[in-house]
């Protein structure tokens, strides 16, 4: 099943059921009015939105309509938690690798997760907007999931089954400000603005043998101004699945239904697939020649994230989004 | 005017206006259902809900009953946003001290702010539900802001224009949990648990001129199974005001209406005051004798943190919370 939020009908937007291609939609006011809400109920509303489904497959619902993916927002237009690992070692090594550093042994068996802004989160085609092309932005393509309710305490093998939904993630990164940002101690803030989400959630079962539980197993694409930039595999090097990574939130504390969680930026031992950040070949140039020469995005450039099934069709549908400079006056009109 | 929200309802709870002295209650569902609806149309809503305030005051309401403060949840049961500050540099100071460390330079010119998890907050009546005594439980006493919506790259005097409720909160911690956490770089998460708000959510002009429009001019209030432990004043030693700290968050993205933003631990460099969480007073004993001999919370112990006006009056109703072994049978039954 795959599900989606059209930007109308309020700040939580309006839950839409999306066919097999995203090519057509379907209001269900009747089941649940926003994704927020259906997560709320999701035992209760999730066969009722699948009903919706296969049905608006078959071509009989005279409501469903054309969909234009310039309506669609991000999934969850605001979340009430969006917690973001650091689950491909490869990238963890290259940063540290880059300054010299090694990779703490417990970077193994414990896994890196901040809490992100969940707020506000950008719509998949709307602009990245920035004040400032010095602060060194950069997108980070990713996989997440949707959990329902998850108590405190929970194993890895049972926070599996609290996997209601799959996104990608444009994970947005300032630079610039993150070394001294982290330097404070506290974690990110200002390094990390408002991330953008795929125009759909699916359900695990859209995956197919893709899915392991807790993995996905297909490459996870990113474009720059049109060309590709990297397309790493997504179930390789992920150190820690979705299942480790739910229980590593939850250990202190219960998590509430709709909770995202990030796998972090999908990244390879083997260079070859490319990356799924700039800041990436950034540290292998500057490992290797002493100069990191790939500029991150300047006002203008477009970022493409998408994933595809062995057939070629989009996945999730494109996260498709152009920097542009911040303008408080014109967002204000 | 005084707001606060019923735990019934559904996971929002259900807005109530409050009385002046916190006695009685009305539900407000011709004005807005929940807090986070009344903050997403405040502009629209405030007048309305003032309207009530004096008339509920003046005893003019039918609808208006008596209240329990165990029918009351955190005024935002589950928020969108949660960012905490460290504002008060004694408490910074005396945390780097104990570890031999100085207090950079920059950390009085830049404010330090966490992302909280606002997923799932605790009732202000409620237990706090702790797995592990060893993880060294700890209550933060403070205070924080809801704002409305506020603009990315907003100037400290412009934000202190958003600051539209007062709370107060504990944030608590896992002393033991958060060394460790910290060390790897992301900042907080398992150190950091569900946090608990006091009762009532004030607008500014309940504080008269305790409020300068960016900081408290009154002490609060913590104790420990019955026992003062502290009442700093939170007026003194906030090195950065909400419009400040509000300025730092809002750097390089929007915040969304009903963004909640803590002071941090209140804290002066005047310790005859006590102290706003355990943990300062174990360092200083460490300086001091080179033993920290305060234990952390137990299961059983009890904090309860409270603001009184000039008259003796409590202006949030107190946060009363008591340390619970976690039992998630019990919980799940």
């Amino acid at each position: 099943m795959k599900l989606s939020s059209l930007k109308s009908g309020g700040r939580d937007g309006t839950l839409v059921v999306l066919d097999q291609f995203g090519d057509r939609a379907v209001k269900v006011p009747q089941i649940a009015p926003t994704m927020q809400s259906a997560l709320d109920h999701w035992a209760d509303v999730e066969p009722e939105l699948r009903a919706v489904f296969r049905l608006l497959n078959q071509g009989n619902l005279k409501d469903a309509f054309a969909l234009d993916v310039k309506q669609l927002h991000s999934p969850l237009p605001r979340a009430y938690q969006w917690a973001d690992g650091s689950a491909y070692l490869p990238h963890v090594e290259l940063v540290r690798k880059s300054r010299g550093a090694e990779v703490p042994a417990s970077f193994y068996t414990d896994p890196l997760i901040y809490q992100g802004g969940s707020d506000s989160f950008i719509s998949p085609h709307d602009p990245i907007e920035l004040i400032d092309e010095a602060w060194g932005c950069d997108f980070e393509a990713e996989i997440a999931v949707i959990t329902d309710d998850v108590p405190m305490g929970v194993s890895a093998e049972d926070a599996r089954d609290h996997i209601k939904l799959l996104m990608l993630v444009n994970d947005v990164s300032l630079r610039n400000l993150i070394p001294a940002e982290l330097e404070k101690g506290f974690g990110f803030f200002q390094g990390k603005p408002a991330s953008s989400f795929s125009p759909a959630a699916i359900t695990p079962d859209e995956l197919g043998e893709a899915w392991d539980g807790g993995r996905v197993h297909l490459p996870i694409k990113a474009y720059v101004n049109g060309k590709l930039f990297g397309e790493p595999l997504a179930g390789s090097d992920m150190t820690f699945d979705f299942g480790q990574l739910i229980a590593h939130a939850a250990k202190t504390r219960h998590l509430c239904a709709g909770t995202i969680i990030g796998s972090g930026t999908v990244s390879n031992q083997d260079r070859s697939l490319g990356h799924a950040c700039i800041m990436e070949k950034r540290m292998l140039e500057k490992l290797q020649t002493g100069n990191a020469v790939t500029p991150f995005l300047k006002f203008g450039d477009k970022v493409k994230i998408e994933m595809l099934d062995s057939s070629g069709q989009s996945i999730f549908g494109p996260i498709e989004q152009q920097v542009v400079k911040y303008d408080k006056l014109r967002r204000a009109a």
